[in-house]
Formats: C-alpha cells, sequence, structure tokens
C-alpha cells in the first residue's frame, strides 16, 4: 500500500519527495523530515502533500486547459504554515479549494478546554502542540454535480512530558439534486476503505456523519453524508495512520466518477438558482456549526482566506423559500431531513440474524 | 411628540389602532392593549408597529408600483409572535426585510446566564421575560445605495416579583462606496436623534456601534457606523422610551433621503461583484458575530426565516480578493479599518476647551 513507500532509506525519501511533484515545498524543512521520517508527524505531513497534490491534478484533469489552482505556500509566526490551493471561476470547477497546514506552537488555554470537553484529561494551561490535516472543498458549477468536502488531520498534544495523539476526520458529499446511484457510489466507496481497517468503523461514522453536519435551526442534514470521526487512537497509532492513509486515497475515486458523469449535464435557471440557495445553506452550517471553521477563526493570526476558502463563490438567500411538492427539490429535502441507510446496512444485518 | 398620542382614552386608542394601517393585526390582543395602556408593554408593541409601518411604506414609495411587502403575521406556542414583513426582488431594493416581535414566556438558564454576564444581576433559573422589537435590514440593488439596519427592543425579566426592564437598540449603515457626505447626513440624523434626551449619547454609542459591528477575523468594521446601544434603563422607564422612539423615528429621515439621492445612479459590473463581495462579509458578520442572530437561532422553535431575513439575496467569496490600490473600493476599506469621527466631535471639542 502507498504509505509503505515513506518508511525508506533517506535517499530514497530524498527521491519521494522531489518525484511527488507536490504543489509546494513541504512546510517542515526538508533536513528536518529526512531526519525524522519514522515520526508520525513526518508520516502525516508526506501524506497530506501527496493526498493534496494528487486530488489538485486529478480536478485539473476534468477542467478546460487553462484553469489550474492557484497555490499559495504561507508560514505562521508562531509556527509551521500551510499551502492553500484555489482553482476559481473554472469552467467545471466555481470554487474549489484544497488546503494543507501543518502547525506548531501553544495551545491557549481555551483550546486546551475545548479539548477536554471532548474527553482528554489535560490540566488548563498552555500546552504544546503540533497540528497536521488536509481539507478541501469542490463547488462545481454543474448542479447535477454535488459539492464534496474532506478533511484530515493528525493531533500531537504534551502534557507532562507525555504525548497525546489522535487522528480524526470525514469525507461527505452535497447533491443538489439527488441521484441515488451517485450516493450508493459514494458510500460504497467511503465503506470499503473503511472495512479492511475495521467492520464496525463505516456504519459508526456514517453516522456520527449524519449527526455532525446538521443545520440544527433548520431540522436539515448540509448533504447525503459520507463519514466523519474524532479522536481516533487505536488499536495503535500506525494503524490508525493506516486507516486515516484509506480513507484519503479513497476521495479520489468516491467523487471524480460523479464528476465525469454528470459534468456536461444540461441544466437551467431553475436549477443553478435551486443550487445558490443551496449553497447559503452550505454558508449557514459552516459559518454557524462546524468546529473547524469556528476554532480556525477565533485563533489570533488565523489565515482566515484558508479558512474561508470554503465559503462558495456565489449563495442566495431567498425568503420563506418552499420547494414545489413533488419536485426533484423536494426529493432531495426530504434525504436531508431523513437521512438514508444507502447500502441497506441495518436490512442486511436483519437479513444475516 | 407623536408617542404622546398613544397615551388616549380606550376609544381613541382603539380608532389609533385602526386608523394607522399597522401591517398586520397588533400580537397581543386589542382588548388587553386597550386594558392595559399605560404599561410599557402595550405602548412599545404600539411603536414597534408604527415604525414598521411608516417604514415599509416609505420604503415601498421609492419603488416600482408593483412591488409590495409580503406580511406574514405568525404566533409561537410558548407565546406571543411577530409580523414579518420582506419585499424581494424589487427593481429598487433586492431583499428588504422589517420585523417585530413581541415574545413571552420562561427565560430558560443559558439565556438567563447571558443577561448576567451583561451585568444584570439574575438568579440562574427560569425567569419570566416580556421582549418587543422591530429590526430591518434592507438590501438595495444599486451598489451605490447602503444597505441599513436597525433595531430597537424593550425586555421585562422578572426575579422574586421585581421586574427588570432595559432598552436596547441602534440603527447603522453599511455602504458598498464611500459618500462622505451620505456618511454625515447619516450619521447627524442620529445625533439630533439623541442629543434632545442626552448630550452624550451620541459619542458613546457611536463608538459602541464601531466596537459592536466589527468582523473580527478580518480587522474590519462591517459599515461606517451609525449609534448601537443596550440595557438603557435611566434616567426613568417614560424617559428611556422616548429616546429609543426619537431614534427609530430618525430612521427614515436618515435613510430614504440617501435612497432617493442614488438609485438610479450608474454602475456596472465591477461595482455588483464589489457589493456582492461586501454582501458575502454582511454574512460573515451576521452568522458568525451578531448576538441577535445567533440567540435567536440557538432559542428552540426559533421562526429562523424571520432570523435570517436579514441576509442578502445574493453573496459572494472571492478567495484573497484585494482591492486595487486607491480605487474606489479601497476608500471604503480604509474607512471599515479605521472608523472616521464623522462629525468631527473631537475637534469640536478640542477648539471648545
Amino acid at each position: 500500500v502507498a504509505y509503505n513507500e515513506f518508511k525508506k532509506s533517506k535517499a530514497e525519501m530524498k527521491e519521494i519527495i522531489q518525484l511527488k511533484n507536490y504543489m509546494a515545498e513541504p512546510i517542515t524543512p526538508l533536513s528536518q523530515l529526512q531526519k525524522n521520517q519514522d515520526d508520525m508527524k513526518t508520516q502525516m505531513e508526506l501524506l497530506i502533500m501527496r493526498i493534496q497534490a494528487e486530488f489538485c491534478r486529478a480536478l485539473e484533469k476534468e477542467e478546460d486547459e487553462e484553469a489550474k489552482f492557484k497555490v499559495d505556500r504561507w508560514t505562521r509566526k508562531e509556527g509551521g504554515g500551510g499551502i492553500t490551493c484555489v482553482l476559481q471561476d473554472g469552467r467545471v470547477f466555481e470554487k474549489a479549494g484544497v488546503n494543507i497546514s501543518v502547525v506548531s506552537g501553544k495551545l491557549p488555554p481555551p483550546a486546551v478546554q475545548q479539548m477536554k470537553s471532548r474527553g482528554k484529561n489535560f490540566e488548563n494551561k498552555e500546552l504544546p502542540f503540533f497540528a497536521a490535516g488536509v481539507s478541501a472543498v469542490i463547488h462545481p458549477r454543474n448542479p447535477m454535480v454535488p459539492t464534496i468536502h474532506f478533511n484530515y488531520r493528525y493531533f500531537e498534544v504534551k502534557d507532562k512530558n507525555e504525548v497525546h495523539w489522535w487522528f480524526g476526520g470525514g469525507t461527505d458529499l452535497t447533491p443538489y439534486y439527488l441521484n441515488e446511484e451517485d450516493a450508493r457510489h459514494f458510500h460504497l466507496t467511503l465503506k470499503h476503505a473503511c472495512d479492511s481497517h475495521d467492520p464496525t468503523y463505516y456504519e459508526r461514522f456514517k453516522k456520527w456523519c449524519d449527526d455532525y453536519f446538521t443545520i440544527t435551526h433548520r431540522g436539515e442534514r448540509r448533504g447525503v453524508g459520507g463519514i466523519f470521526f474524532d479522536d481516533i487512537d487505536s488499536p495503535d497509532q500506525q494503524s490508525a495512520f493506516e486507516f486515516v492513509t484509506s480513507c484519503a486515497e479513497a476521495v479520489i475515486p468516491s467523487y471524480i466518477p460523479l464528476v465525469k458523469r454528470h459534468k456536461d449535464d444540461g441544466y437551467g435557471y431553475r436549477e443553478r438558482q435551486w443550487q445558490l440557495l443551496r449553497r447559503g445553506r452550505y454558508v449557514e452550517f459552516n459559518l454557524i456549526y462546524d468546529r473547524g471553521t469556528k476554532f480556525g477563526l477565533h485563533t489570533p493570526e488565523a489565515r482566515y482566506e484558508s479558512i474561508l476558502m470554503s465559503l462558495p463563490l456565489n449563495a442566495k438567500w431567498e425568503y420563506m423559500h418552499e420547494p414545489e411538492p413533488n419536485s426533484p427539490e423536494e426529493k432531495l429535502m426530504k434525504v436531508l431531513k431523513e437521512p438514508r441507510d444507502w447500502l441497506n446496512i441495518e436490512k442486511t444485518k436483519s437479513t444475516a440474524s
């Protein structure tokens, strides 16, 4: 499997880094990556660099020749930095953002407090931390192509000389028009990625995803879900990393076929208007509920342009908009109000028992 | 002055209510309003009904004949309700929302806690409350016409048989292109409304407004400000009500002249694009920072369509947008990053001393 290639000799390592055709130079100096090549921090940084590059290239292949990602490599005063890649106003993608960040420093007490409330047991003072993650939101132009979001991240916090570590992440799909075959393909690809690591993961993380991506005030989900998990620190660090790697590698096969299938579908004013309204809901979720966005924006010296690249190029809010009964728009709303068991997991279980 | 006319006999009262041509029937039954006509709750409900109707009619006068406010009168299971008026997709106003609400019930402990953190001294348990307010956000189509927002509200909370009451509110302007004469006219109208009640109000409430309407993560204000105040409970209830009445009555003279002056100004693609980007910032402020929106959306059974009517019909987010140096767009940004003393209060003070 792909992540194994990172566990090689220094010479090979250097070659990998150069040949991989990353979007920019790694945030951590090459010499340090080479010195600590068995460290999970290094493994994770190389994973997210690779996922970012592979995904950006895969998206560019669906675009017109001249539409390319704009690459911004940035650094943080307090330590670390990131690489933000954005493709805006393409023919296929209205706005596509793929971001990685590798940051370290001291976690301020409010952030420590938040970690504690999530089950971690830290002292409530400044703690040294490291975080590396990749996150992407792709808003296509054609309303028949869903929006995808994914995020995979690794945390380390040092407390009393003990290092606590965990992984988090997820991939989820936000269609504007429901295509059940697409939804099943998407969920099945994620299930395959989960199953080889733990047969209970897909079902648990599918539910977690439905729960997390809820626009509470409207009583609806953001989309048709996918997987979402946090605080994964078992069965061991290497296995957890391999699981995250499988998930991140499943993004392209879960999504790119949907782009190919629908990017040239016909649509009109009505479909575009509905897409813009649903993008308004996307903005509502991200600005009101999303933990990552809130955490990010409340961090001093946050690079808000990277955090807010998830917002669509265009969005719309109409007062009291209601889809017509029995319309394709209402069909989507039903699924957003009541998440579906796309792979018939419950049915299969009851048949088996 | 206008509010005095409400303090009349029952017969006249009834006539006033009928003649006033409100947008809908009052939320509180007429019989109850008549019975408690000296009660501040009644005075406030009639004030906000009148302000709503006057403002809606003033806006309709600027519009094409067929563009009228859609009126929704709604009630809450727990007590009270509201009247939401929205004019959408007009030629002059892209989206205009004018809402009143008159609600009562039990304040849940988290809300009580929030009141406490604002200096009120309540026990941390469910408390009976009453709230009545008017709020409006007007998003014109022409980028040369600023967006206006105002909100005036009255609260009562009963704790150990003692009734605590206070007023809050404000009016602020969000231009897309800076017109200094407009900004001065707007601020001067508000200052006149303040000055007859307390010569220190304008200066204090102007600063409060600049502080409140800050998009913290971007280090910029939402607009050119105005006035904002909270927790006003002095010198006495009637005087405080008269002050709020003056502020609410100043909305039309502060804003309608700007609409008249600019609604037929020429503009092109560039100005529209900039307006849409700035509307994205408006959404950011309202969904991330605005206390009223957050408080509203976290209330169970909130009428989210009335809360979110403040969002623009269309908004845009471009990654890393920077106005050109020395452009009209950059001129606006300078004022948003450093609020100006529009009426030369500081200068006048130093000359006088």
